[in-house]
């Protein structure tokens, strides 16, 4: 029997460090609750993987939160959202345990604020699922959709260079794609950090839409509407998990969430699942594997 | 018993289309050879990924070109070379069946070309390993070595970028950090790609050097040493294996390969092997979990 007076931890999980900017977001508007993110970073980027395996990665990643004490897991990442939400809710959510994507949320803003063409930017794997354009038409027919996968930003973010001349010509590289769009929504959790490059190259009657504020509303409302999913006395805590080496997701980490991040805990693959590691730099030079103990 | 006539292509094997970049040198020097050549793009880039894992994934390559019938296989990997080769050449090789790298070969030739001082670009898990710099210290102590992380210089490449300007700000921007030397090696199978926009960024006194040449000229060495591993009656032919979007990969390939590449066959990851599957382009929309077979 679970403590029923133990914390229920919200979990967040992205293929990487991006989905801070989510969380970001969503600890502005619950600033009391517990949260506990996994960013899985040693397997980052989730993109250039076979569907299959992507939809492994997801599950593990949405086990370990629920094994750690979550109820509740918002999938931050668009692209395990876009490709992989509905196999995870069918496969891993029941009675007590549910998970959220960010698609459906960013569709819904989007069609309230568009005049008619909506504009999207995300990974190519994103894009290619064509799951956001799939969502906006559900909504209304009528509005059209152009999705431009844009898979230079993230890593361009990755490197820190979001504020750079680089950045620029990339934005204008892409958006020279979506011209005529009056809403633009970004499609990935590394954009954010762009939204300063984004706002100079933009056209200024161009709406730009980061869906993790609307998402934050979205799941506040979802919170009081369904009790016990959250709480039962949150402290306002965060936990931050890395599949990956924890000393540069650390680095990291404050660009995206906005302030220092906790001590990183580190996570790690083995026999297919992910396992508490104290391992959590990689060692110089030829590497042999370990004997399994 | 295997057939003594039957035809032994050299196996070839890199985490995606970049090797083709190596492949092109190869064929160059041995024209009458037939290559197999492996992209694990379904797994690309490894760069992120935990090292046990990228150890899996490269012992997953290097048996699947031995069970096509290689005898030899040159990992053309910089990455996969400096943190696994030895790591595969203590479980993989034996007496019929050898394991080479490009590290070893590319310390060898730029310590032959330097004055003193080589600098090295390559993706943050080469650089990290700092096996480049260990190769070149036991040919020559005296020698100093700067190796630079270059991680968006792949991706740029793999956008199609390699001529423009993003991609000469971001040489000038990695460059910048290896003031001083006078070799410079190309070490990611990308990079010689972007050998225009170097030259330009690059002081006329510094020498350029992409190691695949070199390697070949090793490998026609090694093979005149090592009779069996290749023929007996090669016809110069090509097979191309990608564990990704072919169609992508296709459209990829020439420009690395110089020529257009033979239809491009697909292998999937099942249950922790590559195998051969039909199915070599993506799904759209939300995808579920076919029952295993």
């Amino acid at each position: 029997m679970p403590n029923p007076d133990a914390n229920v931890p919200l979990g967040v999980f992205d293929s990487g460090v991006g989905g801070l900017s989510v969380l970001r977001e969503l600890r502005k508007r619950l600033p009391h609750e517990d949260f506990l993110y996994l960013g899985d970073s040693g397997r980052a980027p989730y993109g250039g993987r076979d569907l299959a395996t992507v939809l492994d990665f997801a599950e593990q990643c949405v086990d370990l939160l629920f094994a750690e004490g979550c109820r509740l897991v918002i999938v931050a990442c668009h692209t395990v959202s876009s490709v992989a939400l509905r196999h995870l809710q069918q496969t891993r959510a029941g009675e007590g345990r549910r998970i959220l994507g960010v698609t459906i949320p960013a569709a819904e803003q989007a069609v309230t604020l568009t005049k008619g063409h909506i504009g999207f930017l995300g990974t190519r794997r994103t894009v290619a699922s064509h799951t956001f354009g799939t969502e906006v038409a559900k909504l209304d027919a009528k509005v059209r959709v152009t999705e431009v996968a844009a898979p230079l930003l993230a890593p361009i973010v990755e490197e820190g260079w979001e504020e750079g001349e680089i950045a620029k010509l990339a934005v204008e590289q892409y958006l020279a794609e979506l011209k005529g769009v009056d809403t633009l929504v970004l499609g990935c959790t590394h954009y954010p950090l762009l939204r300063g490059v984004i706002e100079q190259v933009l056209p200024p009657e161009v709406q730009l839409l980061d869906p993790a504020p609307y998402v934050s509303d979205r799941l506040v409302d979802w919170l009081g509407r369904h009790p016990g999913f959250a709480g039962p006395q949150p402290e306002g805590r965060l936990r931050v998990l890395s599949s990956g080496d924890t000393s540069r997701f650390s680095r990291n980490a404050a660009r995206f969430l906005g302030t220092e991040p906790p001590p990183v805990e580190h996570v790690a693959e083995l026999g297919g699942r992910l396992v508490f590691s104290p391992e959590g730099s990689e060692p110089v030079g030829q590497f042999m594997r370990q004997p399994e103990r």
